[in-house]
């Protein structure tokens, strides 16, 4: 008998991805991307991703649902796009509305793209048995989803789980600290005021690999840096832990490939901050789907 | 048509309450309260609960529905008490299985109390009308509860909503820093360095209520000792606000009574630290059950 198969729709600031995601095994066949910004200067981006769109079903006949990752906020009931700062011209547009006339008897499922991927993790990575998990994603910002229940979890106004916009130390909220251009700057800071040995470049010139690179190397610097964002990163997880009652944590992202580095000191601070009742159970895990998670997570929508 | 009619049970560490409630007006009839220490000792709590219950559905024979507020940890499907400080003899009890096994036909909700004091407000104040609230309550501690569409949010594991146990200044959690005992010393420490006029006594004597009636005077140190409160539960409440996407905020306990001189620093620190989605719906008010608030919650458990 034959797998299910959905279409994952990956919509991003960039590119717009798709692809054929076998249910079973999250392999993708008929992958299609196109430029973000051609169909946004055409005036007509809604026709051009519903072009798209009916070349998938066309391929693939039997493929009945299909789920769309967007980059920003959603309404609550999951049908409107409200703030897609990338893609301005869909804000508002009853997306789910105008797909469903246009393709009768296809389901369609929105979603915001950080609550896909994490979503992604439960259904496409083969030893993800959490039903209930925290899902931070480190780069440029730092995002974040909730899987409660196998469910994204939305909140009360549908756009819960902003934990790079907690408040952290001096005054800014956590990805004014440790997203990719200010964990970048503290590096340079770091670098400048140290006297010891290091392989990192002093003239201002760090980049997150080479930071990566360096605490592999057991650079000392290198592995003290991670270690003051691990504890920015561990002390916003307490907060999340505390509200959300949830003890298990996936960390991915771009910069999740700092994700040995930071362990320790995220570590150091749960146990500072927590009791047994959340120790015993706590998990934190590094994310696993990697650059296919956007499409994998959208497509993860059409479960259920 | 008479009104629909439940009984409330709220579980405290000291008395045990229940009554008659009318679901339409929040009336409480036939209250009885019963020192929880005696029914503790007798080694049979269990029993001389269900025969306060039995009098209560003896003489109010058209109640099938019972709701019970318990001070702790309940497990997720809200069956059984897990952790219960106060009364450590029902941990682990099947509560509602035997309670549906002596009273046939009666259905019974646990909950944790202050989950069930926030659903409260809902059901019993006139004009709450958010589906969506945060529940903050200062007293001894502090605690809390989110109301998601009308329901109680218990997280992943059943047991959310700790907002008095979040990372907060100086390497301690909130109700470090502003529960009852603390404040107290807070306010005693700032006393004694203070050098103006002041009608907080010098001692090491200031209570509660003197703190707030001096701020209510208009003394400069009592207004200032409240407004370093409402700074630390201030910036607690944005990441409440970040993590659920909740933009109303009920505060209820019995600290409660400096609501209007913590809110000038509550309202500061939200400003500071949020930006226009949530600041343009933001609504930070006072809860008004007050004494009730534990039986009516219970009740509130009936509802649908």
């Amino acid at each position: 008998m034959d797998s299910v198969h959905y279409l994952g729709i990956d919509v991003g600031g960039t590119n717009v991805k798709m692809g054929i995601v076998d249910a079973n095994t999250g392999k993708i066949s008929n992958f299609y991307s196109h430029d973000t910004d051609s169909w946004r200067t055409s005036g007509h981006f809604m026709e051009r991703f519903g072009d798209a769109i009916a070349l998938q079903l066309h391929a693939y006949k039997e493929v009945r649902k299909v789920g769309i990752g967007l980059p920003g906020m959603i309404n609550r009931a999951r049908t409107v796009p409200l703030e897609i700062t990338a893609i301005p011209e869909i804000d508002g547009v009853p997306m789910v509305d105008i797909l469903t006339k246009r393709f009768p008897g296809v389901e369609f499922f929105l979603e915001n793209d950080a609550n896909a991927a994490a979503l992604g993790e439960f259904y496409f990575v083969e030893d993800m048995h959490a039903e209930n998990y925290i899902f931070i994603t480190l780069g440029t910002g730092v995002g974040g989803a909730a899987i409660i229940n196998k469910k994204v979890f939305v909140g009360g106004d549908g756009n819960a789980m902003e934990p790079g916009h907690v408040p952290s130390r001096n005054g800014r909220v956590l990805e004014r600290n440790i997203g990719k251009k200010e964990l970048l700057d503290l590096a340079n800071e770091r670098r400048t005021a140290y006297a010891g040995k290091t392989q990192l470049p002093g003239d201002g010139s760090i980049s997150t690999t080479g930071l990566v690179a360096a605490a592999a190397e057991g650079d000392e610097l290198a592995l003290k840096i991670w270690d003051e964002v691990g504890e920015m990163l561990g002390d916003a997880l307490v907060s999340l832990i505390r509200i959300l009652d949830i003890k298990q944590v996936l960390i991915g992202g771009g910069l999740s490939a700092s994700f040995d580095y930071i362990l320790p000191a995220v570590q150091r601070q749960l146990d500072y901050w927590l009791t047994p009742y959340y120790k015993k159970d706590l998990e934190i895990r590094r994310a696993l789907l990697g650059n296919d998670a956007g499409l994998l997570g959208a497509a993860s929508l059409c479960f259920e």
